[in-house]
């Protein structure tokens, strides 16, 4: 395979007809790249007579972000087809099928999923994912348990915590959730409509606390194989089918970081539905159905981790210890809150925001669901290591949107 | 440099011939073979006219504990070679230097501490080191401020957390330290006289609850470069002098484990005094030589390493986040506290002993040494996470020896 170089459409198409069983011999296949352009080239190669097509996705050695580039290293190809390979191994269904990777190129060739729309564009729409839970729930329980000290041999997850060292993107999360948002910093972007929001939390110490200790679990707690980068942009969904995409800031971290962030989108969203519903009713039927999907993940999360741990366990200090299960899963039941709370936080005065708030049209309502998000974050990053349930997280929304939407 | 194999004590001589600046020219170098044949052949090559010595270290492909044989890696010899190197660095002048690493014959030639003693040795001497609290205090505070995400930079620590992925020396210490010792392993032994003592640390369910609290750490957090046995038969002592050796178990884990180190041995031999000192009155002066070398250690550490974190501090977030150096004292004395406690408890019940007790000749008092150790360990363990000083070990010693003694 050649050396590495941004590949034109032409080559895509080249490299697609050679990945065997998806396409039909002479088929006519066509290319669009229709990546973002941020931090990758991602080619959708299509045969329109068949209806099939394939995914491939390119690192590019720099990201793109509000007009600056930063030098990033192609590694991040290597380490999010591994995941992908593992995750799939692990959670078989739920994520795209890797079909091949050029080391040489950064190019991981996937499974096309154009049938599936990406769930943050699905809740913007209000609809509904009846399955939603179940699956991530499973993704979740599955990649977490089976890669840490309790799901594998813990000599070999020694070695695999050294195959996903991520240095490069652990930083920009580092920085970008865990600290930015918290001090005067040029990555920060907001409204300045809440400029008293985010100098509030430029002086919150109790905040400020918290978030470095989240900060230094993120940093030093090599728990299991996260995602490490779990919004609702980063899964595909349809009612039927969940497929979780993008683990290119897979690494070994804390297990509530992930959690944390599936709940914080659906919380994001949950803010954002000042504008999104259609009218009082629905958005109130809307939000319940939300809040329903954050109690319903963490309560099957919760079944099938300790399911696995009954069952699945390879540790005999882990299965043996009276109380120390409950005591692991109320801890990360915390993580998970305070991470969930970094992130809200972070998609309202940070560098990288959500389409949910950002695409509210009217100014007065987009400040509203911003202070209402803001306000959420702030409770989960504070409640989070006091908190015994997931109704914590229920409670704290209703208040918050009972609070400021009067 | 040839393939591996053990060396013999004629290689020996001519590898440590060609170190250059140690021996004068035509030096009639002699060569002994130390190690105890345990893991590593240890040479000590000579020049008996100036008094010149060298090190050679070399790793065996096995380890030899209680007759029985464990294939180990020789990667632990790099490893050995670049924690000596990087602990030089940090802590000038307390640990040998290194002065040639042969990754083929996974051997390390290094200073000798010939006119050093093995500090164990010492203390079963009753012989006082005024300097050891301090260097040992400086080695600690150095070493691991400057590995860990607040003394270097985080993505340097990341890489070098890969570099030092030590899964099979990490697998021994969770057996033998967290695991064995509270459960029926063939890998145990004890005196048949403490067999009440052995049988209460099996079924002791809050004690359980701790071990795995403290293994979990062990097993996931990433703090620092950790010399990972730090014990006194680690350690080379003159009364100005003190050289920090082996450190083939060298990991990225929680900065407790090495501080507790050094506490649990400290106590180990203050239990075994009820032997080593001749009457009363000088076993009352060296244990409270003990217990203040003990308080001493952590004073100065958390003198030192908080001054590190003022002066020296990379971490935004840590530097201006109010209350969180407290904290993180605070965290760092109770994993302290509580892997001594680990400690403790392994050498009186499992498979590797240490001098300080097993070398008592008088089965009675031989006992009654060993059921301290075992209640200062256990309560250390109980009340590790509670402790808001290191005057909690200091008391929980005196007591046991109050209780035990009459």
């Amino acid at each position: 395979m050649a050396a590495y170089h941004p590949l034109s459409e032409r080559e895509a198409i080249g490299i697609a007809r050679e990945v065997e069983g998806v396409f039909p011999p002479n088929a006519r296949l066509t290319c669009r790249e229709i990546g973002d352009g941020n931090l990758n080239l991602v080619f959708h190669v299509r045969d329109e007579t068949s209806g099939r097509g394939l995914i491939l996705k390119q690192a590019l050695p720099y990201a793109k972000v509000v007009g600056e580039s930063w030098p990033l290293t192609l590694d991040r190809s290597r380490i999010e087809s591994e995941a992908l390979i593992e995750e799939g191994r692990l959670a078989p269904g739920l994520v795209p099928k890797v079909y091949r990777y050029e080391p040489d190129l950064a190019l991981t060739v996937m499974e096309d999923l154009s049938d599936h729309i990406i769930m943050r564009a699905g809740l913007m729409q209000c609809r509904r994912y009846p399955l939603f839970a179940d699956h991530i729930s499973t993704f979740l329980a599955n990649t977490l348990f089976f890669t840490s000290d309790l799901g594998m041999n813990q000599q070999e997850k020694k070695l695999k915590a050294g195959r996903f060292i991520n240095p490069e993107l652990c930083k920009i999360t580092e920085d970008l959730i865990f600290d930015d948002p918290y001090t005067v910093s040029p990555n920060n972007h907001y409204d300045p409509a809440i400029e008293d929001e985010a100098e509030a939390l430029r002086t919150d110490a109790e905040l400020h606390f918290e978030v470095a200790l989240l900060r230094e679990k993120f940093l030093t707690q090599g728990q299991a194989l996260l995602h490490g980068d779990l919004h609702t942009g980063s899964i595909f969904v349809r009612e039927d089918s969940t497929k979780v995409i993008d683990p290119e800031f897979a690494y070994y971290g804390p297990m509530g970081f992930d959690v944390g962030a599936v709940i914080a989108n659906l919380l994001l969203n949950y803010a954002g539905q000042l504008h999104w519903s259609a009218d009082g009713a629905s958005r109130t039927s809307y939000r319940e159905y939300l809040l329903e999907t954050v109690k319903s993940i963490w309560t099957q999360f919760d079944r099938k981790f300790r399911a696995h741990w009954e069952e699945k366990n390879v540790d005999r200090v882990a299965r043996e210890t009276p109380g120390y299960r409950d005591d692991y899963m109320r801890r990360l039941l915390q993580d998970s809150i305070g991470y969930a709370g970094c992130k809200m936080v972070r998609r309202i005065v940070g560098l990288a925001h959500v389409a949910d708030i950002d695409r509210i049209p009217d100014p007065a309502v987009r400040e509203k669901a911003q202070r209402v998000a803001l306000r959420i974050g702030k409770a989960l990053i504070k409640g989070g290591r006091g908190a015994e349930s997931i109704d914590f997280v229920i409670e704290t929304a209703r208040e918050a949107a009972a609070a400021l939407e009067g």
